[in-house]
């Protein structure tokens, strides 16, 4: 599972769906709708592939994947993702952050394979660049994270619930999540491989990067993968709960020791960024890896019909 | 938990308890005291604070800590622990060191808050070296060092307890122990970080500092942040039976692999201490975490009365 | 159980075993021996300690170490493992072996003690330097490497399984498994000490290296020291069964992911070759340690008589 190409037209423009965004008239307004309580200020911002709700009330906004068929992190997705990010991140009112996706059974499929398959290198480029960027405004982010991981989750979406601080997945054994970039070939960069050993260890990691291994959900737990498992229907409520756990703690010390804790890892891929792109267009340019893609994508398209 | 401030006098020269010095007149006693038996020669020495009785026919000491109310490691406290360890460390009839506590339910509460609000910036790099060389003694000990944690140990009750070689907690879900500073709004620093890590692993370590987590025993254990459970009243024995074990071992041999294992992490603080006083004093001199631990101590005042 | 010294002559010439090295008559039997289905191409080669048999169709290799009493690590059987894995590393039909024993209820007892005892320091520095081949070859190699852990694994037999990609022992509580050095006075370099954190983390490998364990097979499991337990008579067959699960994945992403895993720990030995060299020698040459070398080996003779 991992991203699916996109045979439509990539960009839906699906257009802005009905935020929960409060006018002044609803003051007046004789019924609530009930996921807006009274007390509640909302505000909320969508793009084409992000949607995001803003509890000012609470300091924290709910950032919902909606790129169907499977949230396949494409440049445009990234490109909305860095910026819904950097808005929340700037915002005094937005204290911390959930990650989910609107799309059913599925979180995200990771990177989109039609970015990295007959493009020019200039493409391949930019696009590397949008996939580090999340990584490191996500993986550094001064805010709480939480990853509501309601679906499967391969490769660059399980980087993504990762990244996060904390991650609670649906208790549903089809649900799968792991790095397994080595499946189609691919070679998972060491920021990924270092955000990977941070969490499950060095032994884990190493021998699931090396067989692209996907677990199901209660194997995930197992690992340490993800920090907790509840059925789907209480996956937000739990996401809600663990996120007010985490904002009870004041601000200040939290993201000094977050930083702490993650700096020498973001550091180095800082260092080594511009390295770090051309080591994947060299990679990717390769006409055995580009075949290999391509006949993952013929596998798809086949599934699909 | 942390440090409780001691509103009455600090220094409250308990005197010197009745130590298992054995007088030359012990010989002619019919009645031997149960706790010296008759072939094991000890030694002890007691300062304010701590309690120290060395069984040389074993070559294990047995530090207490007897700081009423909480153990708290104020800078008369660390510094009678740095002198007591030297001791120990340079007497070739000592071996290993259980450390332990003389007040109940408690193990040590961490640093004394009162230490590190309203004093001098001179005051403050003291206190701090005093800390750092209270680490830098008992993680990089030549000798065996098991914690028999005999009540809770936050803070740096916690650091001393992950610093020794082997860790034992009495069986009481009532105990907890973890590196809760950032419930004060405080930043472990990083060689408190470091420790941590080598202890429960990276995963562990950061949520669990990002939160302040006090995990109560059994949970601990679970953890590996504590290596043992037993009931309370098998604790000192257990600790004398662990520390057994360790010194059947050639001594030589074991101390080039521990200073192994803790080299990189001991060099890191020695090479940034100065660093690491300038660090601190910069962070508990702002007026708004001066504030906090103001609150917090009128919070532990009104608790206790 | 480290190396148990060969009192007869160390070079015991067995002879080359019967090897299933298809011989063209055999075309025309009548009855398939069972090990050799009639299209499995099978090559071998044996040496005095080490046999090889290579399963073309499958691309793996199976090499058994058959250096009785104990398999110990002596400088031939060295040399001849690293010829060996030298020559399957570059033979093009070869993707993966699986190292096991072909001695009883022993895999592997470790280095040689014979060699560190009464001899020259340039043939200390021989032998280490064939140690640092061993583990520099194992742990570096880009096939896929699967321990079947047949028996007990002291000190290196430990190493070399640690070094393997994937560790399965057979289910019986007699088998033990471990860095014992600690026990004969003797410390294990930093590269061991690396493996094993890689494998155990910092926590298990930090006592276990002090107080020499050695873990009994359901106790290894639990500790992640090896993968998975099966029955002893499965040994083979699972193992077989895993290598053909790692050698479904394309080797070449595999191998990139093994070496950016490994990488650090290995530059590091390469890095610093001559110097560990030079330590072992100065440490080995102690009187002390000398002595209570021939101390083991008198203990071991006893036993064995």
């Amino acid at each position: 599972m991992a991203a699916v190409p996109t045979l439509a037209p990539r960009i839906a423009r699906s257009g802005v769906l009905p935020l929960c965004r409060r006018p002044p008239a609803w003051g007046r307004a004789t019924q609530q709708p009930p996921a807006c309580p009274p007390l509640a200020p909302r505000r909320g911002f969508s793009n084409n592939k992000i949607l995001v709700e803003l509890d000012e009330s609470k300091g924290v906004a709910l950032m919902k994947f909606k790129s169907p068929p499977v949230n396949s992190l494409s440049l445009e997705f990234l490109t909305e993702f860095c910026i819904s990010l950097e808005k929340l991140e700037n915002d005094r009112a937005c204290r911390g952050v959930i990650l989910t996706s609107a799309v059913p059974r599925i979180f995200s499929s990771g990177l989109d394979i039609t970015e990295m398959c007959g493009k020019s290198t200039e493409h391949y480029a930019e696009f590397w660049r949008a996939v580090q960027e999340m990584w490191l405004r996500l993986y550094g982010s001064n805010m709480v994270t939480v990853a509501a991981v309601n679906g499967s989750s391969p490769a660059g979406g399980c980087l993504m619930a990762l990244s996060c601080d904390y991650r609670i997945m649906g208790e549903n054994p089809k649900f799968s999540i792991g790095l397994n970039e080595a499946q189609l070939g691919i070679v998972a960069p060491f920021w990924f491989k270092d955000t990977f050993v941070n969490v499950v260890g060095h032994r884990i990691a190493e021998s699931s990067l090396q067989l692209g291994s996907l677990y199901p959900a209660p194997e995930a737990l197992r690992l340490g993968l993800v920090d907790e498992l509840v059925p789907e229907e209480k996956l937000q409520e739990k996401a809600a709960a663990v996120m007010a756990q985490w904002l009870a703690l004041p601000d200040h010390a939290r993201q000094l020791t977050k930083s702490m804790m993650r700096k020498a890892v973001l550091d180095r891929l800082a260092a080594h960024r511009e390295e770090d792109v051309q080591n994947f267009i060299s990679f990717i340019s390769k006409e055995s890896i580009q075949k290999s893609l391509r006949m993952y994508m013929e596998m798809l398209k086949k599934k699909k019909s």
